[in-house]
């Protein structure tokens, strides 16, 4: 048996960040942890990074994931808002990869399909898929489910792609090609 | 006499991110060193983070800064450049607050005023500021000569402001009033 997978999700925001941990076991997905990094609204940029980046090593160093997935953010159209999220991002994955983990990324759009089976799915459609998929007792935040949802896409393309080369075909140059 | 003050400027951007590092002797600026953090630009986002953090925290190590200045980027009419140079900015700081250097921010308006006089100055006339300030032998790359300018920003606006102190003013809720 492999060494079984841990991801790490990563919903980054630049207010609150929602994080989320599940293990593979065989093509089984369970829930260990999620949460959400609040960062203090008046406190000044270099505040809330710290804030954020050491409670994403905290987590890293509490649950010992062996791979991360992070939300491609969407551009949004007030600029100021989109250099905040990217500033809270790049903060993220510098704890991500401060602390040597793999760092894949999924736009909203992945997420909504892997999880959902459609793009254009509602924000409580994916809360209620996570909640479905990794049996949980409650709800979570949207945050924290936002971060689930990305772990669970970062599983499901992962054994889709495990299965389709089972299936008798490789991967050359980035796309499928038959054995 | 105070402990010197050893300032690390960082001129922070997707493809380059600029350093310069100066000390503060008395009322005279010392240059220590400057260069550039160069990304590899067929590199995935992590590893240009990656990059990027690593190679400050090195900067750091050697240079032993007391304290750090980073510009405020503005933001670009491009969301999706805005979004990048916000992750690059965002890693950066990260950097700093992880190897516990205060941060302070300064607006380009700003970092011109001070350097040059006015806000309005062109790229040229910032390096050749920084030439004639730190007394140096050659030109640094436009990225080394924004970083050493926003070093030169928070060292001017501090003699000033202790300049001011110092014949009778004192700040009170970040104005300054007469003792």
């Amino acid at each position: 048996m492999n060494t079984p997978t841990r991801i790490l999700g990563i919903d980054p925001g630049s207010r609150i960040t929602g994080f989320g941990v599940i293990d593979l076991v065989g093509r089984q997905h369970v829930y260990v942890a999620s949460g959400c990094i609040k960062t203090p609204p008046k406190a000044t940029l270099a505040e809330r990074i710290d804030v954020l980046f050491r409670h994403i090593v905290e987590v890293i160093d509490t649950y010992q994931p062996t791979v991360s997935a992070i939300e491609q953010v969407f551009v949004n159209v007030n600029p100021a808002a989109t250099l905040m999220l990217g500033q809270a991002r790049g903060a993220c994955i510098a704890a991500l990869v401060h602390q040597s983990l793999p760092v894949h990324e999924y736009t909203a759009l992945q997420v909504k399909q892997a999880v959902v089976g459609q793009g254009k799915a509602a924000k409580e459609q994916v809360q209620h898929m996570v909640v479905q998929m990794l049996a949980l007792n409650g709800t979570p935040s949207a945050d924290a489910a936002d971060a689930l949802a990305v772990c669970l896409t970062h599983a499901l393309r992962n054994h889709n792609l495990a299965a389709q080369i089972q299936q008798g075909l490789s991967i050359k140059g980035g796309r499928f090609t038959a054995r």
